[in-house]
């Protein structure tokens, strides 16, 4: 049973969060990451508890979980690095030029406030309680108010306890980490709605994500949505890639639509392609492949049966043909693989086609023409991932296709499958709406944290008054823009 | 008469500019760079036809004008600087690294798409037709659609026709830049809802802004609206300073307040100090500046109209008293400097007084005790500045004070007067709401490119196909992000 968080407490935990805001904002660079290192250890060091609890409440394998682990330890050390070395930080400094300006300017970023932050359900360490947001937002220099996934409560009741910890140890503020648990969807209005909220970031459902995002937008005080809504992910395979390589293509897709039961954002929920051998190919082997995949459980009793409707909505549209299929014997919250197949026409003229279904189901689109490939790019909505699959020769056949396709993304591969979304600074996870609400930003890698911060200048302050950050003695050896030029130095002036 | 320009007209230009941003986008930052430049000569070069059509539309006086070119001319100059120098590409390069990660992931910065720009009718140069916003979506790569002023048709005409004929100059497609005309609302609306517009800048009223950002929070595909809506940029007077300076920040103050008939969005609009003999003198002394100032013409009537009814408003509330007005023989739309007194009870009490007011207009509110300063503070909008006019002891002595202050602010000003909006990369001309839509970002300076930019990723891209920004070679020798170190060298790969 998961207890409702009154909104008692709630008003209470914002109110701990506005004033632990007003100390976090003046820690340095340097405390937050060190904190965030501790956060780490933390996790790390949660044994086998940890991951019972997860796997209980999740029927996610524990080599996963384990890896999962990792991964979230991970983003805490690499976004911790990434804030201690100041990049999120931008300190801009223009000195005083008599002829041409009149003061002196400077400029940082400091935490937006307290956000509230929605755990997703399909990564219960990575992208939920500690997960990414948490880690970013803390990076930022905001207090985090965690509204935990109520597929795994336990799960979230260890992580939050384990920030507890170390929020303690280091003698911070309580406020700087609250943990609310319930599961209507009033509670997660009342935290959007709520005046000293600042932020929110979300991942999952388009409905869930775009309800946050219409309910912060009609506030008195409008405040910024990061909402990371999934997407259908298209593959383009191109017809040299297909001559070679349909088989080793339908491998890849295969594998990439059904890992973790197809619960990934990233999941490449339709392939696009011209008709012919090559693609004929394809599909057969298409077809062995998935008929070998182990059947699992989804991760809880909604997703599988949202899973289970929408997939038979898409089954039942006029002109589709399934041509591959999982187990079907199988019993409980088993996601079964599914790939179906329709005409390009149908496709482009059937919206419901091209809603995501959340788990391992794909649609193959097959096209008569170029013109149908270029209809359907551009015709596609916003996606996180779009996929090449195709040879070089490919690539120079098809150039204006794919500069349509630019477009349309966040992520571009050329090759590959979209799933795995790894955690690095070149990571751009998010698309144009609907795939997210805000395409200008990543919701995975250090640059996640960017979401949560704004500059303020300083003019002509006295150089006592300053943040370190801009202090001309540089005490935290950043990289500074001093009149347009980056260098770690001290300005060696006189100080007033 | 200003022409209407028709759906059907906007419907092309808009058609245009989605096609022109297919080629835009793919321009290196040098090349658009060399086309801003261009722009600045050409405005630069364009002669008394401007100066005078601008001064018979604004009133605003010829050497005011003057400079004002100057800095438009500086603006497309300095922002083309930071763009040529790569520094809102923002590339990142992440190298396989087998153990450890599966691809190549780079990532850079695009332009987000077609954008419209509001033109201010406060600086007719500078934030209009060839402003600041214009720069900086074409210095980001994105086409712009022009929702020209009606105070000021003819000078935004000049404009326009100087900017096309660069676009001419350069064979670049014209719809890379359009010019809109109109004086409905209905333009403007029909403009913001426009599915294929990425982004929106304004600078103006209150009303105007959040109009648009609830048309465009609202659209199907959400889109970010940065509006720039004004605010009462509080002066904050501390007794250590009023004790030694009283009478020169009142000389200060009303040089501010009346500059450019108060018609500027860091006017400051109020004063807060404690009771007592210092602050009777700054009143003093401000009343025989205030009717020093000599009499001038506002923007347009409906400026002057929304003055007076809102100045008389002010001037009708309980608890409210002149202190200090200019000359009241002034005629026609003339812009009469006032300034009333209040205490802090008032004031707290009474949202009429917390309202902007746009021209010369200033309250002075009188606190008894320490505690009304800091419920002011707390209970403070959103805004552009606020200033500390104080001594270091008096700063010391209001720490606790002025870290509430920092949360309310884009700018925070150590003395003098907020007015003069330097174009610096230090510079943030963007405060929490309702001064702006969004405090993340500044419409002032280089990094305004920031709002019109996107992330983008390219997983496993043979080096023959990446944006020349992302290439091996880094032939645009740019700053770039490799494995978390940054630096501008060429990177020694094998090429596939």
């Amino acid at each position: 049973m998961i207890e409702e968080t009154s909104p008692q407490n709630i008003d209470r935990r914002i109110q701990m969060a506005v004033e632990a805001f007003r100390f976090l904002k003046n820690t340095t660079i340097h405390e937050r990451a060190e904190f965030m290192n501790a956060v780490a250890d933390q996790i790390e060091a949660l044994g086998e508890e940890l991951l019972t609890a997860a796997h209980s409440e999740t029927s996610l394998p524990l080599a996963r979980l384990t890896g999962e682990k990792a991964r979230t330890t991970g983003q805490w050390r690499s976004y911790a690095k990434a804030v201690a070395a100041g990049i999120y930080t931008e300190a801009r400094i223009d000195l005083p030029q008599p002829e041409k300006q009149k003061g002196d300017i400077r400029k940082y970023n400091v935490g937006i406030g307290p956000v509230v932050i929605f755990g997703a359900s399909n990564f219960p360490f990575a992208f939920s309680t500690a997960g990414g947001d948490t880690a970013s937002a803390i990076g930022a220099g905001c207090p985090v108010i965690i509204k935990a996934h109520p597929a795994h409560p336990q799960t979230s009741q260890i992580m939050a306890d384990a920030i507890a910890t170390v929020v303690s140890a280091f003698g911070w503020p309580e406020g700087i980490f609250s943990h609310i648990t319930g599961t209507s969807y009033e509670i997660g209005a009342y935290l959007t709605q709520h005046p000293d909220i600042r932020a929110i970031a979300f991942t999952g459902s388009f409905n869930g994500g775009k309800a946050l995002f219409d309910i912060a937008s009609r506030r008195e005080n409008p405040v910024p949505v990061f909402a990371e809504m999934g997407s259908i992910n298209p593959v383009f395979a191109f017809q040299q890639l297909l001559e070679t390589k349909a088989e080793t293509l339908a491998k890849e897709y295969s594998t990439s639509l059904t890992l973790g039961v197809g619960q990934f954002c990233t999941n490449p929920g339709v392939l696009i392609a011209l008709r012919g051998k090559p693609l004929d190919r394809f599909i057969n082997t298409l077809k062995d492949e998935i008929q070998k995949i182990a059947p699992a459980n989804m991760l809880h009793k909604g997703i599988f049966e949202n899973f289970e409707k929408n997939k038979n909505i898409a089954l039942k549209q006029p002109d589709v043909e399934i041509i591959a299929s999982g187990h079907t014997e199988a019993e409980g919250i088993v996601g079964n693989a599914s790939v179906i197949k329709t005409n390009a026409e149908t496709f482009l003229n059937n919206p419901v086609l091209s809603e995501e279904v959340f788990g391992p189901f794909g649609i193959v689109v097959v096209c008569e023409t170029e013109e149908e490939l270029m209809e359907i790019a551009r015709q596609l909505k916003g996606q996180l991932t779009i996929t090449i699959a195709a040879t070089n020769e490919d690539v120079r056949d098809n150039s204006t296709l794919i500069n349509v396709l630019k477009d349309k993304c966040g992520r571009l591969l050329f090759n590959g499958m979209p799933t795995g979304v790894e955690v690095v600074y070149g990571m751009q996870h998010g698309g144009p709406f609907p795939s997210t609400t805000d395409s200008r930003f990543t919701s995975v890698g250090p640059d996640a944290v960017k979401r949560f911060v704004r500059p303020i200048s300083f003019q002509n302050w006295p150089d006592e008054f300053l943040p370190k950050e801009l202090k001309n003695e540089n005490p935290l050896q950043i990289n500074r823009m001093v009149d347009g030029t980056m260098n770690s130095e001290s300005l060696k002036l006189q100080t007033t």
